[in-house]
């Protein structure tokens, strides 16, 4: 299996690019200008800070270049609409942003975040009412790559635990395809696991009924046909390509309907994420599913960062 | 009924006191310290932003006084305990912060905003799973007081409007109990409303029984008996106020399961938050439960402001 950490470290090709000092921890967005992480700060009254009214998405940059970057701002013009906000942004000034803070950092292999937020309250209360009356408001920030799960757990698997006190936000309460910030449940779910002994969480609708994952998308392998939940979570792009390179290694790919019960019973599992890209799952509750990562999930591990560093849905930044 | 605002604009016990023209919009507290409102700025990697990771009060003052102040910040410790927060102020201290900021701003009638949130992220991944691996942070900001609706609207009384489209987050997903920003149903279900030509909203747990409205506890009068829900709601500090008062005005009170279609058959209904008081509602989805303000919710919202104004739960605020 690839150790992708310990290429980042080593590889020329991941060596970070001159920077300015103030940008060492990273670059962020705010109030239409590049400036040093730390220096990107929201005003306490935006919306998005209060009430947790935005929508956010995540692309990583690796080698250079931007993972299926058009396919980003296509989700995130859709979670913008989905939640009636509308980008200060044209696309391809979102695009520039994006390219402009992971440039001002010099990061070959970058996290890089960004949203649309309400902004503040309008002057009169009656213009609560109308999305058209609040000035929504453009923020980011670009930091090195970050992992969930580094080389030494992908390989040995995730020991996923299955909520039992917390249930996904449900779609009619708040549309999960829209990205967006509402996630004390994941958040607390993931000391429920911790506290159980287990590394990472999955959350269900109540009913049995995997949902998704704290920043996470969830397969399960069984009887070689890969299966993940087709409502109720993300429309994760890494889901995307995981489901894109399932089919290309002729395993027979399912979205749908997927119980608790069957990921407690599954030959294997994994987890998909912009952050971290594919991570193997090899305990549920602490029971064991297989050895170590998985045949099928080691695999589409490694055809993932072959394909990436090949340039697959590459877009190059630009640094100068 | 009291025309509240009226008094705010003209009674002497209503002026701001001397302050420094950097606080005229407000003054908050960031790391520590009491900073214009301009200057109250949240770090974006803060989970409170990006993960809605975090817990919050408000507390108003009117006439140089807060009203409740003990409750609300009881309220507060229970939220942080159950979101697995730990304040890094002590009750003391957190009143004193409380209190800074409204002296520094000049306030005799404010609104008062305060929170924890969970910090950023710990440098290694797997501690986002212990709680105690978190620096959990105080913000706050305190600007001239708050009406959801003036006076001519609750005069009037507020046409409440009953999502179709939106169900309250349940509570087995995110604890209402813990006053917390994940709060995008709320916020959609008012951009509802307004298409419908209403000035507010209220939602169901989506088996037609109510829960709470956007910044809001409800309450429906139904021949002379006052009821409210008592689950999947906020344990809001104006809504066990209106249940004292309506006590003291010798009316049967009830906290119970409300069914949607009571709220619609009710001789009158209102609302309670601590940026409003007590608001009377006269319609829902367009239809008129009564002429204007009906007679229960007029009694109780004089009865409210007569007792603050009286110093009932008062704690004076120390502005030298």
């Amino acid at each position: 299996m690839i150790q992708v950490e310990q290429l980042l470290a080593e590889a020329p090709e991941h060596a970070r690019l001159d920077h300015d000092p103030a940008f060492a921890a990273g670059a962020g967005w705010v109030d239409g200008a590049v400036v040093p992480l730390s220096e990107t700060r929201i005003p306490i009254t935006d919306l998005g800070f209060m009430r947790a009214d935005a929508v956010y998405d995540v692309v990583s940059v690796s080698r250079g270049q931007f993972f299926r970057l058009d396919d980003h701002q296509d989700r995130f013009a859709r979670s913008c609409e989905r939640m009636r906000l509308v980008n200060p942004l044209n696309r391809e000034d979102e695009a520039q942003a994006l390219n402009d803070m992971v440039a001002a950092a010099g990061l070959q292999d970058a996290y890089v975040w960004w949203c649309v937020t309400r902004g503040a309250n309008p002057a009169s209360p009656i213009d609560r009412l109308n999305p058209s009356r609040f000035a929504n408001r453009f923020y980011g920030f670009a930091v090195p790559y970050i992992f969930i799960k580094g080389d030494a757990e992908r390989t040995a698997g995730i020991d996923l635990w299955i909520s039992q006190d917390y249930i996904r936000i449900p779609r009619n309460a708040v549309d999960p395809r829209a990205k967006n910030f509402c996630s004390l449940d994941l958040a607390m779910s993931l000391f429920e696991a911790g506290r159980a002994g287990s590394t990472w969480s999955v959350l269900t609708d109540g009913n049995g009924v995997l949902t998704e994952s704290p920043g996470c998308n969830v397969f399960i392998v069984k009887d070689g046909v890969v299966a993940t939940p087709d409502l109720g979570c993300l429309e994760g792009i890494t889901r995307q390509t995981a489901l894109e390179l399932s089919a290309e290694l002729q395993l027979k790919v399912e979205e749908r309907t997927v119980a608790a019960r069957e990921l407690e019973e599954a030959d294997e599992a994994f987890l998909t994420s912009s952050a971290g890209g594919i991570m193997p799952v090899s305990r549920v509750n602490g029971q064991a599913l297989c050895d170590g990562a998985g045949p099928v999930s080691r695999r589409l591990h490694d055809l993932y960062w072959q394909r990436r560093w090949d340039g697959w849905h590459g877009t190059p930044v630009s640094y100068s």
